[in-house]
């Protein structure tokens, strides 16, 4: 197996260190735009000269957002050889014409560093496919969120104090909208609804509300009910009918004994149900170099072992999303007029009754007209 | 694929129903002892009818035990068909001997339902190790005693009393000694370790430690320590040098917002530390019909897709068990003098210093001459 890595960035130089330790993996070439010390002889700014090469069977795309990530993996595709890539949000919206190119190639297109950094999510997915018929997914998919709410809930400081300090140490990214405004995660859901259940589903079909609005007043609102609650943003999806899936991303309240709960910093954590083996969860580090280069080689290992079974067939469709067809109560705390049933739980803060994904999605865009610093979150039981 | 099927109990009537419903692997032939309405054509008591049938290219053992199960796997083995079983006790004791014939047969062996029952965590560790160095195992891979602990430690019941109930709801079996002794985890530590690390473990090197002993009392004294303590079952070992390892079982103590704490019921929960991708959690149903028979099929559907390469290499050699090596303070509740160094907490029950599994499991043994009640749970951090 012979490599070109597409950029030398934090993960592109974990998986090369761990590649040069093994030693049966050669990374022949080095797409950068600018030189690293050392890497000279391999590092081009030209794809050409990784597309071109006919020795290079293997591309690494660690560039990352929409383009040039799309057109260098569909011409690498389209020049046979295999792809891999930890890239959510380029895949989560070309998924269908990536997976399809590369069936028709007959060559491999790996992702599974997209969802859950090193945790074996995806693939096991594509594995139990084999034996069961999935039917949801739920999770703590993005470790920049769980570690903001986690400190926020145990130390008791405020949303934009602890955002700057996971800034200031590298957890978050000086734009940190991708991350707290649930995008990241919403790519994820994505990304794993489809592997699970056969039909791709939208990134623009998933209901999605971040963290952006929670604050330290939330938080002691939660401590006050019951045996208090924890927060965490938490994505999911489930069958509802055939076709027919509920898919969102929201603020979620869980017991303090929740498995949810017990997930810290930023750990990921995510679960499937099928409908025999029950619910099965992984935990574990859902970024970072080490933990994302390891998923990256795993992908590369999978190619070289020549699994190209388990990743077929691919998802055939799309899914229909329906929220309205999910429903719970939920945290509300807004300075605007409330007029839907609900109970008054403090100053602008409500316990509504149970109430469908999608009206309170829609209802927190009406009042946020109001209230822009409007917040909510889903309670589960 | 055309199977013989050894055994048609809760779990073979499980994998039949489900490889009827497929229709893709037939059943040829069933060894059973008594006949079952319905199955009189495919059921026989006599093994060499499915030994001899040509057409019969694999077997599933689901038997249980030591023999025949053993004796019946290895002539399976030898006339060259692929056999999958769910066997702990039998292959955690002839683990070299059936890998390495499978090994010479070129047949595979696969006993993924043998740890975790549906949770795929065998599966898991073959391919992580092309990727990373495994460095430690650590998991609650025992349903029967985690519903006891949890039930105990929620209802503030005793022992005895909830054991009666679990075997009457058909959660302990009527000779409950393998798993309340702890011998079901001890032998599941082994397979896992050897999986792991490339090297077998013997069962009977592995400390063992189960929750016999364990008292309302004991329940009491850990919920008065600080935030108190939760008490699970936990089976862990840990590579400590070249080819040497802990590998212990023993009750032990977690603060309430641990991991292992928010595992209830006949849940398991199962960990592996990697040198790069730091610490997977996997949780699931580690027992049941629907479950374990869904991991049945797993193993059958990796043998059609010819996933070989993941099952080797075999582990070569035996690693030396060491646990004076592995140490924490311990929870000792006792009417025997004690003279080690520890804080007395109560009538009869102390908080030792940080001592070596080994020398703890030894005192037990030591003090039982005279208080055969004696209750030990280690503490982890």
């Amino acid at each position: 197996m012979v490599i070109g890595l597409l950029g030398l960035g934090t993960i592109g130089s974990g998986i090369y260190e761990h590649l040069q330790k093994r030693g049966d993996i050669k990374v022949k070439r080095i797409l950068e735009l600018k030189r690293h010390p050392g890497f000279e002889q391999l590092e081009t700014s030209d794809f050409n000269e990784i597309l071109n090469d006919p020795e290079i069977d293997t591309v690494i795309e660690l560039i990352g957002g929409m383009e040039p990530a799309h057109t260098f993996t569909v011409q690498a595709l389209k020049a046979g050889k295999n792809v891999v890539t930890a890239n959510k949000l380029m895949l989560s919206h070309h998924m269908e014409e990536l997976l399809g190119l590369a069936r028709d190639m007959g060559v491999h297109y790996r992702y599974d560093a997209s969802v859950g950094g090193s945790i074996p999510f995806l693939y096991n997915l594509m594995r139990h496919r084999t034996a069961d018929t999935l039917t949801a997914l739920s999770g703590i998919v993005n470790g920049t969120t769980n570690l903001i709410l986690d400190i926020m809930q145990t130390d008791g400081r405020d949303f934009d104090d602890v955002l700057k300090q996971a800034q200031a140490e590298g957890y978050a990214e000086a734009n940190p909208a991708a991350d707290i405004d649930g995008i990241d995660a919403q790519c994820k859901i994505a990304i794993a609804s489809a592997v699970a259940y056969q039909k791709y589903v939208r990134p623009e079909d998933v209901l999605t509300e971040g963290i952006r609005h929670i604050s330290g007043r939330d938080i002691i609102n939660f401590k006050r009910r019951g045996a208090g609650y924890v927060c965490r943003l938490i994505a999911q999806s489930q069958v509802v009918g055939q076709g027919v899936v509920t898919c969102y991303v929201e603020p979620t309240l869980v017991a303090p004994t929740a498995t949810e709960a017990a997930v810290k910093l930023n750990n990921n954590t995510i679960s499937v149900t099928g409908e025999y083996f029950g619910v099965h969860t992984f935990q574990g580090q859902g970024a970072g170099k080490d933990p994302t280069a390891f998923a990256v080689e795993l992908g590369l290992r999978d190619i070289l072992d020549g699994i190209s079974p388990r990743v077929n067939p691919i998802p055939e469709g799309y899914a229909k999303v329906d929220n309205a067809l999910a429903g719970h109560p939920y945290y509300l705390r807004t300075t605007a007029p409330v007029d839907i049933e609900a109970e008054r739980i403090g100053d602008d803060a409500y316990i509504t009754a149970p109430m469908s994904v999608q009206a309170m999605h829609e209802l927190a865009k009406t009042l946020r007209e109001t209230d822009p610093d409007l917040f909510f979150a889903g309670i589960q039981d």
